[in-house]
């Protein structure tokens, strides 16, 4: 359990699945010198509708296979985990952990007129009130409604992203979030940015559609800068990919996601760790 | 790895999830007498979108679970685990394994006339070509369409079965299904059980559904039978169920598949075993 203070060692970024890599994504367009080593556990996947516990242990699992690739710096790019295992998982590691609720709460705080603030997200973070409690600390006044949208994660994965069926869950999910008075909404999964386009059609312009993965690269430079660890070598990134089940799948599915062609996605036993 | 011999000796049952207990369910109604331990990967759930090593894996690590409970006979209540670990975990034990592809098979065989049948599975299922080849050792002339509905799982496990997306949603994946001349059609995940009424409906008097839970619990009893180890005391059985997450949500679950009030659910770390 050592800090790594080498500007060149890369950043470790993880998800469930392939959500995450809307993260990584950002990270690449916002800090292009910096590399990236992703991990995306499609053996366990998904987290959404898991127990505390269990989020707990495979986070802490993942960390340590990312020790063992000398990150400088982790991400968890996963809302659930990011809700549930981030104040438990930071104490196990020398290097800093950011996750994405706290960027994603600001960046509505932030954007907010009225301080009505909607979430949507996975069963776990719902219930698990991160969110609610991370905004009311920033703004006590805040008033936080969250839904789970647990059919969102298998929408995407089958491809039914742009399905007439989607809008169809999306208005039984969030029918009643849009006869609020909320301004803002967080998209509280790292899967629906990918139905972006959906969601702010549903609720129209009157409302600001937060994706928390813009402000987490955001955060990531800060802290990166803060610690003088930032890669400055301008040398191109390299990135690697690992999941711990169906690699050609993930491949394929990411090169839908990245701007960037992966060539192959390794294997790992992640229960080794 | 030995066999045992004793007749009181419970039954092992495992699945993904809750969609086994469709199978349990099954057992416990022909079979009063013996004695169930059921687990549910709920860690791990779903296995349909996973792939053959893994599914191997997690069944390797489930029976050597069951064989600490010191199981008689093994029962795989999972269609992906029957189609793609059946054959080589029944190598790492001395009880006997059975599954429900053959069983199901079967049953198909048997009923259909003009011997065109309808395969409804998880992805897994569908592409490993399991029902197909088996079908066809049983009758070379079969035809087997299978059509893999990767949404059915979640639908049921989100609570939308009576909703009215999930008839639009066999719509879309079996309408191509419905155009062909197939008098019979296998609910090849055991998830699918629990959207029976929907697809009869959709389907009509003229294919006949087959839920191999049925012939499964028939094969079990056969078996015991000619090892002569059927429960014969006479004594009301006792059931205990296992999960490797989220006990809770399962026992609640559990409560309206079975006939039968489970009071609780233990826990089990399945990566141990």
């Amino acid at each position: 359990m050592k800090s790594n203070s080498n500007s060149k060692a890369p950043i470790g970024v993880f998800d469930s699945g392939v959500g995450g890599l809307t993260v990584a994504r950002e990270i690449m367009r916002q800090l292009p010198h910096e590399n990236i080593v992703y991990f995306g556990d499609t053996a366990r996947v998904p987290y959404g509708s898991k127990s505390r516990n269990s989020i707990i242990r495979f986070s802490g699992q993942i960390i340590r296979f990312l020790e063992t690739k000398s990150v400088k710096a982790i991400v968890i790019a996963c809302n659930t985990a990011s809700a549930l295992a981030l104040e438990a998982v930071k104490e196990e590691t020398a290097v800093p952990v950011i996750g994405v609720i706290v960027p994603g709460a600001r960046a509505a705080v932030q954007a907010t007129e009225n301080g009505i603030i909607g979430v949507a997200g996975t069963e776990a973070t719902i219930r698990s009130e991160t969110y609610t409690k991370v905004i009311k600390e920033m703004n006590p006044e805040a008033v936080v409604i969250g839904k789970p949208c647990p059919l969102f994660v298998p929408l995407v994965e089958e491809g039914f992203a742009k399905h007439k069926i989607t809008k169809e869950v999306i208005d039984i999910y969030l029918s009643e979030m849009r006869r609020t008075e909320i301004d803002t909404m967080i998209l509280g999964c790292t899967h629906y940015p990918l139905l972006r386009s959906r969601i702010m059609a549903y609720f129209g312009e009157k409302v600001h559609i937060v994706n928390p993965a813009y402000e987490t690269a955001m955060d990531l430079k800060k802290i990166l800068n803060e610690r003088g660890i930032a890669n400055e070598s301008g040398e191109a990134a390299s990135y690697e990919f690992y999941v711990s089940d169906a690699a050609e799948k993930f491949t394929r599915l990411a090169n839908t996601i990245l701007s960037y062609d992966l060539a192959a996605t390794k294997l790992v036993n992640i229960e080794e760790y």
